[in-house]
């Protein structure tokens, strides 16, 4: 990752740790910041995976404040931003691009189904001309498996001509390569693609692409990033199978309760292992099958245990 | 619709006009609910109709505020609370039960898919104990289609038997006549249950339900009251065939837009008309063409012109 104003590399959506309140847990949370940054990791705070849609507008802008005072680069943050409501995407937007944030990865508003491309556009557009701020930089979010409103190319294509230095890029999380691919043959110009997992990591460089944003670079960050940096190296093809083992050993659990389960293990922490709902944390046979599974891949997290707590 | 502590009736979510900086127009939002309470509808106010989804919390909050100061009574208000971070659901829950409102329509968080029960019993649960006020009365509300988190009747059932004082009613919005029923299977205990539209009105107060929630009623509230009023007499199925042939001609259309051009046309009032992105509003064709099909079923809004401006 380079913090230019263009983001490269790998990012994740950081896991968000809670105290006994169900609170935001802001020590642990800078810690793991740092532990990740130190991995060659950017921070897509308040992505899908660090439950952000169950954190509010203050808890995000309050959390945003400490990482940066606490000396967080904010050039390696791109903190998800999009939410239902147009008064809270601009006011939480207008505060990430008033940070210096190198990005922000914005969700089109979710609930209302079946709305147009053209109702899309005027939601980003609306946006960005209220925020008014030549420092935001959106990567538009397009995870319709999760949103169920998805990020057409058309729609693309009309926003980047609209705001060439504004919309600048895209986390693709539709899990389906030929929509990156087509992504890719629109052929924009420096528009940055970001797989939205490490599985699609080396075809997508291949194509020309930025790197990817993955849940999963929350606990084998070193290794996605190695893969990133020598993407066309020899042993490209196997660095991605590896990475597609311990990937698809977290996917035989629920997403977010499995990282923090695994973090809470390697660290030795078991404070990590908090969810807020709607979300369910592992029960203790989840877990240790869960452990089992991952040993078996000789997986581990080097350097956790210290800097988690 | 009593002012009971546990309602019946007809109410609307309803519509939500704005200004031309798209921020809610307090003054012809008042003027709407006088009119809507005057046919004997209550206030479902920040229901899915209502764009409550594109609004702030803030914006719900002050706009409360408003209507109870200007003289609404809050017991025929149910305002929705239901959002999809826990603090935030919290916030303005115990707004709602401060101010007395007769009842909090609350959605499950509805951006996490695929969620469990358990997840879900954690989320009412934690909103009911962080509010901590008896005054808050909860209707759920199962809106499938649109937040795709539902509200299975084991987790109803839990949650009644949980808190009987608190969770009180449900909205279903499914759809799906035979999900309703299974509600009312369910036998429990003064239990109120609303049909999520007036289609199935007749079928729910024939079972023993208590009325129904329902957008169209923001066009058409004293018909559908009258329905409700007199659901065991001899025109009971003539009435419920009037209503459908209105509301399956506003169907034809985005409801949201329609019902907006509708209210704009019978008030001579065209900023009734606005939407917040992602909505859009009709343009002059479909609002001739909906204006058409209303007239050719005689259908009319008496009163209107003058209370909505």
């Amino acid at each position: 990752m380079t913090s230019t104003h263009r983001f490269s590399g790998v990012l994740t959506p950081v896991i968000m740790p809670f105290d006994t309140e169900l609170n935001i847990d802001s020590t642990r949370l800078l810690n793991q910041c740092r532990w990740l940054l130190d991995q060659g990791v950017g921070i897509a705070i308040f992505g899908t995976n660090s439950e952000a849609n169950s954190l509010s507008v203050d808890e995000k802008i309050d959390t945003l404040d400490q990482l940066t005072e606490a000396g967080i680069d904010p050039t390696r943050l791109m903190p998800g931003t999009g939410l239902c409501a147009l008064p809270e995407t601009v006011r939480l937007s207008a505060h990430v691009a008033r940070l210096g944030c190198g990005g922000a990865l914005m969700l089109p508003p979710f609930y209302y189904k079946g709305v147009s491309d053209e109702g899309l556009f005027r939601s980003y557009s609306e946006v960005i001309e209220r925020v008014g701020d030549e420092r935001l930089k959106i990567y538009l979010y397009h995870i319709p498996p999760v949103s169920q409103v998805g990020i057409s190319i058309a729609l693309i294509e009309r926003l980047v001509a609209r705001y060439p230095e504004t919309v600048v890029g895209i986390k693709d999380s539709s899990g389906d390569w030929s929509n990156t691919r087509a992504v890719h043959d629109a052929g924009l110009d420096d528009f940055r693609i970001f797989a939205g997992s490490e599985s699609f990591l080396l075809q997508n460089m291949r194509e020309g692409g930025a790197g990817c944003i993955s849940a999963t670079a929350n606990i084998n960050p070193a290794a996605i990033h190695e893969l990133y940096s020598s993407w066309d190296s020899e042993q490209a093809e196997q660095k991605q199978a590896a990475l597609n083992a311990v990937r698809e050993c977290v996917q035989q659990f629920a997403v977010i309760p499995a990282l923090k389960a695994i973090v809470a293990h390697f660290s030795g922490d078991p404070d990590w292992r908090r969810v807020r709902p709607p979300l369910v944390e592992l029960d203790a046979r989840q877990r240790d099958e869960l452990s089992r599974r991952l040993e078996a891949l000789g997986f581990g997290m080097s350097g956790l245990g210290a800097s988690a707590r």
